[in-house]
């Protein structure tokens, strides 16, 4: 029996540069036909961190070169678990990587910045979708994967290496963000902390003596969420759009017609839902399919001309990258404030009442920090004790969460100082 | 007298994270609003090295991004200069930069791929067109950089650091493109070339002690030509995306209604030529203007399912990556192959001879070998002297050049196995 | 005037090779000449982390190669405060320089594990003592940055950025601690964090959007402590060399014949505190620049074999790297457990009480947590505001401070299992 | 059977953190125990590139971690090799790691610096001396690696492994100095040209998509020849090492008593040839393993302040690096110049004769250039056929080889200005 793969996979493994890891790996097999479908190879065509590269011009690096990034690690983590004894079958570790590898497969275009705009379904259950439908195309070979996506296979930390704290997407996203924006504070020890992986009662734990590496993988993902997933101007953009699309599908349903591609018409006229989906998967799943990236930014090029003025001023206010000013606070905005602004909105506008979802975007954003109420990391210590992470450092880890409430206008509107930030260009 | 800029740029100059380079300063004043307009930020939807993210995944930079880059280096390069007792003024170091920053902002789509299938003008000449248009725009702030870019200003060695053997182009372009594919090889010690600058005669020399340096240079270029321009893959991908394109304007002039956006449809139905572009210019710029990457793609999206069998057949072979093989020899190809392969191809295809140049692509392409005959780089000798770099290196710099002719058709013409290489997903 | 240094300076400046920032310039003139003096060529045989090198085969860089990246940082740091409108004139800029370069040039042999045990005065101290000694020798030179490295200079934030909470000094041992350990997650965004800072008040303070760039610095440093600093074996091998020396020191006070170095020998006869050095400075100094690594690690060397059998033992343990065991607690240990240690040690070795503490060393170490009780990182808010950090952060700076507990002897006293870890050979 | 090492090692393995290649696995067994014996232990105390920290001030990297490293480079390499067919057994496989880890363990101080002044033995026939001492240590475990070592065993590949054009030897020295040094031109693709490593007949060879890392292999191993191990003033600090000790030896000779530790001391005194050493092997090899960097460095410390004036000269310039200049030629120095050059040596230094060879330096280095006269790089085209290196590039690697005369001596014999280089401090 070989360590890593089949015989025939071995001695046919494809290299592919990867900036971030040097070279990865591609076995063959079925992993292989996956990446060459059509479902898989549409990922090149959807970026994985949305409207971040009008902070980080850097980060335009797409779902498909993250989710290569996340297989390679997978291997890792199952060649380090295998050797300190843990007993994964060949199938098993296929398995793993084919849940990894289609993880995100369910993402629609600029990731999750539409998920709920273009249709009512999250991307976990597209995936699963997709890996149904792929299970049917290479029949029963991803049974097991799914099994493993799902949480209901019994070696629990199978699933927990693709869907976890430590789970190798989040290893593999935060490096890559990192890499990619430029944010070298954002890089974490991927590589040390896979090495002190080990597996307890069928349950993922980290070796000890990783724990100080766990506590810069706690940080420098906060330290991303604040300084890039969550960086005004990026947010700033990304509300822009959800209102830009949000327009036109108010457009169409009063009977506009708007240029848009096939795949990007369909979901303008048509809201699926999960149900709607379950229904028919196949035929929806191809619409979905054929939806990416530049279906909605080429949608929003021929907009910006749009007799719709809103529409148009949207459109062209986000090809041209002139975005809307975004204020953050701690606490909820004060009414008179808010009242204020709809006014002068209203002024500058010309426009009515109905107008202001479009021009005023509220709403707020927590960071995911680390809790201890459920799944907690679990420290492998010395003795041979297990023991949960807030329970083995001295670091603590308990740091409030933080919900900031955030404002976003024209800034036209109130043309005050903007302040002296690395955004703007 | 200031050092670098005029101290109210300096104040207020603005942070960009660049993965490259760390940190980039972006100066306020005319820069700066040559980067916030339009037509610059069009580079943002351009792709540097057009289809080799096919091949490497993580080469989706943008001219945006490598504009920006070669004016960080350009900064520097006139620091060091200064240093040396080379005088520059202010105007002159804000023309050089100018220069450098929209040395490329004539590229179309997929930059040089489809330099001559769309329009038939150079990007070196667009750009300049640009430029005379956005002197308009910033009245007269442009002048002394469009005499720098025309090489018609005194001061020759602004025009070589803009445009010569060692210009902030290339320095950031092999740079850039070894860093986004993961070529690590590619990689040039550019921070040192630069340190190695110096002007003698008005012209660009490089110190005697950087001469490894730049024997890496040449290496490090010539070997990005063969693995990444140049690759096998890259180079099919691209001859589809040309042929492709060439299959959508003989179907509009045989008088066929292609789904295209607005931009793009106009340069399917019209070629302008560099007399057009002149005598027509603002027309015809803002129509090229309009133009980039997505509306290319999302074209092909469209014509996947187009009723002409060919034009679909090459779209979705492109979309969902199914490339041509390409064949490369040191010889042109025997004509007895090439005319079985015709056969072949007519056989397999079922259509008549008019389809050949779309399905059986030929050419040549030789790398870009240093030459002595013109414009050699200088070295600045201890001595005080000034020699050619090809009397200043044991290292045999008059390697032959090299030109490889290609063959390049649908795989399933010829099934036969096709190699291991690290290229297919 | 010029931005940086005088005309004569820059253009003759130095450029040097370093792993960690690429190219250092070194500026000509007096800070050329301190760094030609023998007293600081001394520093090329100190290494920055004594025997951390026993863990990280690579952590063998010197003080003199962490003076000049402080040197460095501290000329990017000046340009940064000058392009803010922080006024620095020459003289002060250069008086900064000196003291940075100078702020370690104190250190005796194997840095500071062996402070206390050679001699009774603090580095720091010693310094002083060098920079009165070198302001004689190049005449006044040296005034401004005594002022300066003693903090009795008007503009205090010139102190603060050789000795403070975010000094080049720090920022540079951070990073070339981390680089050359290879211990990754060190890394601090030191690139980052001087982009940001500025002075209010004549104090330094940190623009508000560095706040994480802050945050994640002090976890780096946090991280440095305990996985590198502190770490068990490091620590084993420091308190080993402690005793050795202790050892040859008692003996030679028995009126013992040990082989040593000249430098070695009159410390091993002398220990001159504070006031010896003050009263006899130059002679007291011109023994002490003799002393280096070199001196300690070659009598180890020789003492291998020695009469005495416990400084033999001492000795060749530490050459071969036969390191003791150091076990770890939060607490103090118990009585009885060390009395039972006492008990097999003597039982052990065949000698008496009196040999107890060169082979049973016990003591405690804390790292060097954020306080906010003195001297806090200053937060300069968009606001215009400037607040203490553990007031601008939702992270909780306030960390318990850690205080671990070691008992550390001879591994074949006890010989049970000491675990795997990566830090034997 | 397991793939890489028998199951008790993987499962035991410690990791080392290596700032080149981030994690480095050491198995344990017989490969942990050589690593933790003193004669290898002793390689930390001999630096990879003897003075070269004289100008590269990061470059203290050690013989140890160069064998620790290139043993990761062949594990890894064995891996790639047998996932590709080629059968190699455990004890093959230990075999090749061992005699890689010892490759270079009969260096002596400054390794070749002072290969041919203390001793009259090449460093690789006392690597062959130590592990017959090692061979009788762990009985028997070394005779296979011996085989390899010598060239001795059938399967060649695994000596070319070892020493040849591609082995792990130089991947790893040229990858580490370049990391150590900063000169990052000469980094080299190591881990793409494992990846392209096979063998037929026995034989090691490079698959044809490998051929341009192996072009840049060379022109980099050419670079970091001029720019680092032939630098100009490494080569002074290194010749002025030789004579330094060669006066010491010649003062002994007369009957002087010069400080010295012991086996420096044994030394000075015998001057052993490789018969004496095959004779009094085993008491020889204690004396030599006794010897260091240190006993060295220690030793011209002590002689600063000689009577003999020329030895405390040399010594002194030596620690206070006060190098002496070298002055290269493409052509031997013309006779007139150096009868010029001796006259004032002798007029400034107020010496005989007799004292030349020790003040004005003469030699001649060369560049180890590619030859295609022997043992060249085997190509294996994608044909399957099997060409020489020099017959599939169209680079032109036979370069003329390049010799460079050298003249050396002090700089106040005639203190002509020196140039603005990068060396100096």
């Amino acid at each position: 029996m070989d360590e890593k793969f089949p015989a025939h996979i071995m001695n046919q493994k494809k290299i592919l540069n990867d900036p971030v890891y040097g070279f990865v790996d591609l076995p063959y097999g079925i992993l292989f036909d996956l990446i060459e479908h059509p479902y898989f190879q549409r990922l090149r065509r959807i970026k994985q961190t949305s409207l971040t590269h009008y902070v980080y011009p850097g980060a335009l690096h797409t779902r498909f070169h993250h989710a290569i990034g996340a297989l390679h690690l997978m291997q890792q983590a199952i060649e380090v678990l295998r050797s300190k004894g843990t007993v994964i079958s060949e199938d098993e570790a296929e398995g793993a990587c084919i849940a990894i590898l289609l993880h995100d497969i369910g993402h629609g275009p600029f990731s999750h910045t539409l998920e709920h705009t273009l249709i009512r379904v999250t991307h976990e259950e597209l995936s699963l979708l997709f890996m149904e439908r792929l299970n049917e195309i290479f029949p029963g070979k991803l049974s097991l994967a799914m099994q493993i996506f799902r949480g209901r296979y019994p070696k629990k930390f199978l699933t927990q290496l693709v869907s976890g704290q430590l789970d190798m997407d989040r290893m593999d996203y935060l490096n890559r963000d990192s890499f990619f924006t430029g944010v070298h504070e954002g890089v974490i020890g991927y590589d040390r902390i896979i090495k002190m992986l080990a597996v307890r009662d069928d349950e993922l734990v980290v070796e000890e003596k990783g724990i100080y590496s766990i506590e810069k993988f706690l940080i420098a993902r906060r330290l991303m969420y604040w300084q890039v997933y969550l960086h005004k101007t990026v947010l700033s953009a990304e509300q822009m759009l959800i209102v830009a699309l949000r327009r036109a599908k108010a457009l169409v349903q009063e009977g506009a017609q708007l240029p848009a591609s096939k795949a990007l018409g369909f979901f303008l006229h048509h809201e699926p839902n999960q149900a709607d989906f379950v229904r028919n998967r196949d035929s929806l799943l191809e619409h979905f399919a054929a939806l990416d990236d530049y279906d909605v930014t080429s949608a929003l090029k021929e907009w910006m001309d749009n007799e719709d003025k809103l529409l148009a001023f949207l459109s062209r206010s986000l090809i041209d990258r002139h975005l809307f000013r975004l204020e953050f606070r701690h606490q909820p905005f004060e009414a008179a404030y808010v009242a204020a602004l709809r006014q002068r909105i209203l002024d500058w506008s010309g426009l009515a009442e109905w107008a202001l979802p479009y021009l005023l975007l509220e709403g707020r954003e927590s960071n995911a920090a680390y809790t201890t109420s459920k799944d907690e990391i679990r420290i492998l210590h010395k003795s041979g004790q297990v023991m949960p992470m807030s329970q083995s450092t001295d670091y603590d880890l308990q740091s409030r969460e933080v919900t900031k409430y955030f404002l976003c206008y024209p800034k036209a509107v109130f043309p005050k100082e903007s302040g002296n930030n690395e955004t703007n260009p």
